[in-house]
């Protein structure tokens, strides 16, 4: 089923490194899929104003969600408690992130509970945070939000802010074994068109067919990724160390890739919570959070989550344009470099390519 | 108001040095009584079977709950917040144990929301973590169960045990500030006929009352206090040394009490959660969890909170022996001495006594 397998490339490309395997998303998505009705697709146009749209997905460290496989219980857990709190149904669901594993759990949910998906996410990336979405921007609330674990314990959350959610449900998901699973940002069809991004379904499918028929035709498949993203190349080389650990329901650390061919002499370093949050060469910084750094097979053109980073890869980093609404002054205060304490303004990845004498 | 601060007194006897201070749980009721019709309280003969209760209280570390002061506002905003959930009416208040600020708070919710209060707990002391309940014994779930902090959070925790319940919630009491409020244990009338402790909100009055009558009429409140709990004095001394911290959402840590008079030549040593675990001399055990270990001041009688031991005070300790359900096997499991990491058996404080070469 190319489709999917499609998908999962795309979504790990937009996920930054982070957002889990998508590999393991793909699989709980065919899973749900089999024997039941085909999915259907909304985009935005088809939305009601009255449409009660929920997002569904995985919270947590990716390091951990590798090892502690969901069976897709979970989700419907906190799917059905955050209904039964309402005491109203959802009418569709969408992705909370356009994100490795988070991109295709919510198919999964939408299968599984027998409503439609809506073609679109809450991020346009994938961030480590919950309150890094573009709802919030609007002063729309994650809350009421519902986790559930595999063990069965579930959790309603109901804050002030979309800031006091992550700090809750960040110590909550280190009880529940550093992943658990959530719904969240219940919204209005109106709400959704509102503030969420659109299309992002169908471009995570476009982004992986792109790179494997590049594959296939024996193209460069990184060239098709910086084409189909508007992205750009911000290094290529070989993975020379990973530094990496499992603290506060995140996985953080840094990555160096010694340059190779036309970056050769230099090495770039790589941090990351979850998602890829800076890439520098010694104090130059090359692309910085909310723009989207995405490291790719310099082979095949797959992307490579920060949990699968290995010595010796061979890598091309790429540097995305974030949705211009990260780029706003309320965007940046939310999940640009300062939030994450590196002392730099936010520079678009574009203009820094264009003044770095590093690269072309 | 003789009651209020003969039941504020008596909680804190039972409180076995923790609960909270019950200066504060006094004021409290004391203002939500102000300005409402008096307040109802039923005997467990007077619940009907499909009473719906609800217990009510704070929850954290009490070193710091005496610095943030509950507004009352946090626990009706749990008692709503579970309501809603329900989508049922509660129909009594009851209070989740006897001891300090957790005897009076039920006071001051009950008065706030107008229903009656129930003359019990589901303790029969005070204990640091949810599961330690006698419903535990039965089955009885600690969930649905809804937290609330001062800033306007609130929590619904629907978990597959109350040791669940306890892991999810302390966690959370840490991120609300190490001090929170919640509804927990909604139980029907028949199920608090069946797993609670019956006429603790008369017992503390008694037991307040008859301490400050001893002083009142110039004879020993150690004696009195021993007289109507069923106690024994452990201990008279000075307290010598206090180590305490704030972890984890406890307060935790141990008094050296220097003996005087008969207790001369020894120190003991009282160690504890929240409560007082442990009493010992050297390795000698005189009484443990979940026996009732309380510090009086050794003049007036007052009970002396765990917060509030200084170095310098003059004290009499006495060990009273807890419900007859903790000394069951489920009960010595649940809050047992080894449950708290000592490598001792539980042993009832009068057995101990009759056996120990160092009191009468």
């Amino acid at each position: 089923m190319d489709q999917l397998d499609d998908m999962a490339t795309g979504a790990a490309v937009l996920g930054t490194g982070g957002g889990g395997d998508p590999y393991i998303g793909k699989l709980l998505a065919r899973e749900a899929l089999r024997d039941r009705p085909p999915l259907t697709m909304l985009s935005f146009d088809e939305l009601d104003d009255d449409d009660f749209v929920i997002l569904g997905g995985a919270g947590g460290a990716p390091t951990v969600g590798v090892e502690k496989l969901p069976s897709g219980h979970e989700l419907v857990h906190a799917f059905r408690t955050l209904e039964t709190h309402f005491g109203k149904k959802f009418t569709a669901v969408m992705s909370p992130e356009a994100g490795g594993i988070n991109s295709m759990i919510p198919i999964s949910l939408a299968a599984a509970v027998g409503l439609p998906l809506v073609d679109g996410d809450i991020m346009g990336r994938a961030f480590p945070e919950i309150q890094m979405a573009i709802p919030t921007l609007w002063g729309i609330t994650a809350t009421p939000m519902a986790m559930a674990d595999e063990k069965g314990n579930a959790i309603i959350l109901d804050t002030i802010s979309n800031r006091w959610t992550e700090v809750m449900a960040r110590s909550l998901i280190v009880q529940m074994g550093a992943v658990t699973h959530a719904t969240n940002f219940p919204m209005t069809g109106a709400q959704v068109k509102q503030a969420a991004i659109s299309g992002t379904m169908t471009l995570i499918g476009q982004i992986g067919r792109a790179i494997r028929e590049a594959r296939e035709q024996h193209r460069d498949p990184i060239a098709a990724a910086t084409a189909i993203t508007g992205g750009h190349e911000l290094w290529r080389g070989k993975i020379a160390d990973v530094d990496r650990r499992t603290v506060g329901g995140f996985a953080r650390g840094a990555a160096r890739i010694v340059g190779t061919g036309a970056y050769a002499d230099h090495t770039l370093q790589l941090d990351f919570q979850n998602e890829f949050l800076a890439a520098r060469v010694g104090d130059e910084m090359l692309a910085t959070t909310p723009d989207l750094i995405t490291v790719l097979d310099a082979e095949t053109g797959e992307p490579i989550t920060t949990e699968n980073l290995r010595y010796g890869f061979r890598v091309a980093v790429l540097g995305i344009p974030c949705d211009p609404r990260w780029r706003s002054e309320g965007g940046i205060a939310l999940a640009g470099p300062r939030y994450f304490g590196y002392d730099v303004p936010y520079i678009p990845v574009e203009e820094r390519l264009a003044a770095s004498p590093l690269t072309r």
